[in-house]
């Protein structure tokens, strides 16, 4: 059983392809630890790294990863069309094979703690390693960016959860946490109408009293002229894909409208479309992790 | 892109534990290939290999095995309930990952060929690797067994594919091919009628009109007291999984049987499930290969 953790740390330099170099560098020369993507953004002038590898493997990538960051990357003279508050702007580590979101907390902190102590770069806490219900959300704890954190450190309820009441000069504050896997799931329905599509969202989507995993937006798909629910499922698992599908189906049934198909856009784990699978094929007792060939081929 | 093949080999001792933990020793001997199962059983007198591996080790590996068997399996002294006809009875090779079953195909025709001028033991191509649609069956191409391969190998439809009109005097001859991996699945219905449930089995087999990659029998699960179609599907693309559940479901009604769950027992490839998840969720477009995560994380 090979415990595997994924980690999409993004660095505040989509510009400087000799800073973005050095990053690379560091990336793939940590032992466990496979560097899977690396996107870089010239406007944003920000670059996301995906990473994955042993839980140990990771921890490392990361502290070294916002070390290089920090000694490469000086916030006082960066600019870009990205929300931003430090060098290291954000580590999330997303639990992917045999380990917990609890363990994946726990790494999530001992890194934010190490990232204190040996750098002196602040954090907070957010997405599942959060303390409170208001720094769960990034952009509520990234609001006011690099410029206004010194302020926002010295409010009574943004003290950072590792590290003092102020930034590190260069390097800023970091969010650091544990979340589950996004999947993007978008389903076309067979109507030009926007706001059959948009009446659907609000319906699914956990913000406006749907299911709590599933945010939701109506959009208009111009160039094939249908109207479509456009979804980031951030908890496969709390809230499964084919409930989601299935309830979009039975609304749309109120405005004669059908669903034509979906889409799911980039990557996601198998098990949120094993889940599906199981729950139309009626399978009982399977324990994927056991049955499914895959999951023993990987990681050995 | 790692290409992966699985090779399931089957040896006909069972018993001598001296003998199987040699086998082992080779199984575990060869660079790139990885010991997944060791089944052995002393009615049967047989024992039952899973390696997965690269192709290259794969090939490697399923010669060693069957040169070691070979030197310390006597098939004119071998008894068993499982029907046999070499030390090395079969040996089916199964694309697993990034491999066609052409290229396995011809991986079963060059260990065949290298088995039969190194070790001069003859062997009959089976599965997608047969010659002639009569050689196909494995059941067909053992008929005789052992005792009665000599006899078999004059008549003029059955020369071997490799080798001369002879077995080997102590190892016989070897069913030797490729196939696609086998997903057991069974189907409960909510009545205790074995005639339905036997009717349904063949309705949705190749053998009596039904799917050509289906295998199919009615049961009765005396525990649970009610009635089960029991299936082999020997090629999920060929024959999807959900395809037969949907045909099971819709002449179940006839009866006024519904289904009540179902079971896929040991393993399967997780294309298996997602392939039906694509079909009830109308996934549009959707490339498996590239945007499931795990695939990306074996064999790296």
């Amino acid at each position: 059983m090979a415990k595997l953790v994924e980690c999409i740390p993004n660095f505040s330099e989509g510009r400087d392809q000799a800073v973005i170099d050095g990053l690379t560098q560091v990336a793939k020369s940590v032992p466990g630890v496979t560097l899977f993507d690396v996107q870089s953004d010239p406007s944003h002038n920000r670059c996301v790294y995906t990473l994955i590898g042993s839980p140990e493997g990771i921890e490392e990538a990361a502290f070294l990863l916002c070390k290089k960051a920090m000694e490469t990357i000086d916030m006082t003279r960066q600019t870009g069309a990205h929300p931003r508050m430090g060098a290291t702007d954000v580590i999330p580590f997303v639990p992917t094979m045999d380990i917990t979101m609890e363990e994946c907390v726990a790494l999530s902190k001992r890194v934010a703690k190490r990232i204190w102590e040996e750098l002196k770069i602040p954090s907070y806490l957010y997405e599942d390693s959060a303390a409170s219900p208001d720094r769960v959300n990034l952009a509520a704890v990234r609001k006011g960016q690099f410029e206004g954190m010194p302020e926002k450190l010295l409010l009574p309820e943004w003290a950072p959860d590792y590290g003092e009441r102020k930034i590190h000069p260069t390097a800023g504050i970091i969010a650091i946490g544990a979340r589950m896997p996004l999947v993007a799931f978008n389903v076309n329905l067979d109507t030009p109408n926007l706001e059959i599509a948009q009446a659907i969202a609000k319906i699914v989507r956990g913000s406006s009293g749907g299911f709590k995993y599933c945010k939701a937006l109506g959009v208009m798909i111009e160039e094939r002229h249908i109207a479509q629910v456009t979804m980031n499922m951030v908890n496969y698992e709390g809230t499964p894909l084919y409930r989601v599908f299935e309830t979009i189906r039975m609304e749309a049934e109120r405005w004669g409208v059908r669903i034509i198909g979906t889409e799911i856009v980039g990557l996601t784990p198998a098990k949120a479309l094993i889940d599906a699978a199981e729950y139309y094929l009626k399978i009982e007792n399977f324990d994927s992790r056991r049955q499914v060939l895959e999951y023993h081929l990987i990681g050995e």
